[in-house]
């Protein structure tokens, strides 16, 4: 598909782009604290929250420039999460994206106070931008998802991992608050950046949420099969520590069964808004036939 | 002062009413999570900030409905930078506010979630209450703000403290972003909340920026000479790691002269607010005359 790599390289640039608007320059005092913020932005990231926003944007007719503010937002709030997740007190991970972690560079403190600082750049980036993007933002976010399914995750670990219905519930909590919560709010940033009416905003909630599961149960799947040289990251760690992850629950074929399902649903979506949502469904595709 | 005892009585409990509605109940899922945050917050703290908000307020003429969210926003932004600060990979505190700190009961990976959860659900509270909430105390809170200061200040750690030019101005940077900086946005948010003009926000501002250096001289005062029944927490740890503070630059006698005479600023700020400032002064005083 050459549209979605073309699109894939378009959102790339346009996101790093309003990164690098977004954040204080590395000289900025104090310097190393800037230095470690873009350190961990600038790490060759796939930027699909971006992406995400973009198509979104794209897709209920807005310009580029207007959802600039929410790509950079939701690739700071993507990347604080990560960076807080690879500390020794979480997941303990030395290798994201084939570079040392934020922490194995600048130190453990340091790193706390990057992942703290770019969540707060993510809100005071969005604010500017003004309207209900804070607080949608805010709302996938907290307590109640995306950290939320981190506590969720956590406390999973070392449980018993079967397929019951309590373990399949837990799993789908994990997922829904761990990915798709920032993946769902993403295309509604995008939909609210081009002043979507609230139903279309509810639609494309919807093919983030399709979007989002299946970005999960890849990264499950990926996890058991996937070498660190395509990840960048340290495979088999989540099966080693007796993490719930749907391939665990599901069994391979299943999972990848899911991912389809999902992916379908998403393309259906992306679909019903016709010309204008080619980009999106690119990235159901691209979400769900990755390698990495 | 009968005045101060009453009003700082009244601005805890308002601010407790404020974060009694603003956080998730402590069985919202994930329950651990939702308890953890609950413990940080509700521990007794003497609640300065929302205080604060209260009469900067109440001397705009808002009412005390206006800037509940507000109140309740920077103390969640307060308590997330401290379960952070007492985090083995920061300053490795056991004990605050004369109780486990948060990381000794649920462990380190909670507690780096409900840090991040507290700073996500304070923009999300105050996006509710609309307006440039959410700019105002994003920009006091991020990199150039409150975390910028807590990286200049471990960056200091073990540095060379003396009175030369360049240790002062280090030092004042440090209590300008590690304390004044979200004091002084606690000012501005009450005079935001009740609809005040620029210029009055700015003096607010100016109010806050005092009372926040002044907050901080006497933070490094106690730190040498109260006790941990005083404090609650371990005294003695600054100079024992060789922090950079005011009474090691500049000696304890000019520490509290420099912590007078940015009372008696704060003072003729709020004076030129008449009747409507009294809860303002009362506050300068406090945070100058307090002994823990």
């Amino acid at each position: 598909m050459p549209n979605t790599a073309s699109f894939l390289e378009s959102a790339v640039a346009l996101a790093d782009a309003a990164l690098e608007q977004a954040l204080p320059s590395a000289d900025t005092a104090p310097a190393t604290l800037h230095q470690a913020m873009r350190y961990a932005v600038f790490a060759g990231g796939k930027r699909i929250r971006p992406a995400l926003v973009l198509a979104a944007c794209r897709a209920c007719g807005g310009s580029d420039a207007a959802c600039a503010p929410a790509m950079a937002a939701v690739e700071m709030l993507h990347t604080y999460t990560l960076v807080h997740d690879d500390l020794p007190a979480m997941d303990d991970d030395d290798l994201r994206r084939g570079r040392p972690t934020c922490h194995v560079v600048y130190g453990d403190a340091t790193a706390v106070l990057v992942g703290d600082a770019l969540q707060t750049q993510c809100f005071e980036t969005l604010a500017a931008a003004g309207g209900p993007a804070v607080a949608c933002l805010a709302r996938a976010a907290g307590s109640r998802g995306v950290i939320g399914g981190q506590q969720d995750d956590l406390e999973a670990e070392g449980s018993t991992v079967d397929d019951s219905p309590a373990c399949k519930a837990r799993l789908e909590r994990i997922h829904r608050g761990k990915t798709a919560a920032l993946i769902r709010a993403s295309c509604e940033l995008g939909a609210l950046a081009a002043e979507a009416s609230p139903e279309t905003v509810a639609t494309l909630g919807r093919f983030g949420e399709a979007a989002g599961l299946a970005f999960q149960v890849i990264d499950d799947i990926l996890d058991t099969t996937a070498s660190v040289e395509d990840l960048g990251k340290t495979p088999g760690k989540d099966a080693a520590c007796g993490k719930l992850t749907y391939v665990a629950v599901y069994g391979l074929e299943a999972a990848r069964a899911e991912a389809d399902r999902l992916r379908d649903e998403a393309v259906a979506i992306a679909q019903s808004f016709g010309a204008g949502g080619a980009d999106l469904q690119s990235l159901a595709g691209f979400i769900v036939d990755r390698g990495y």
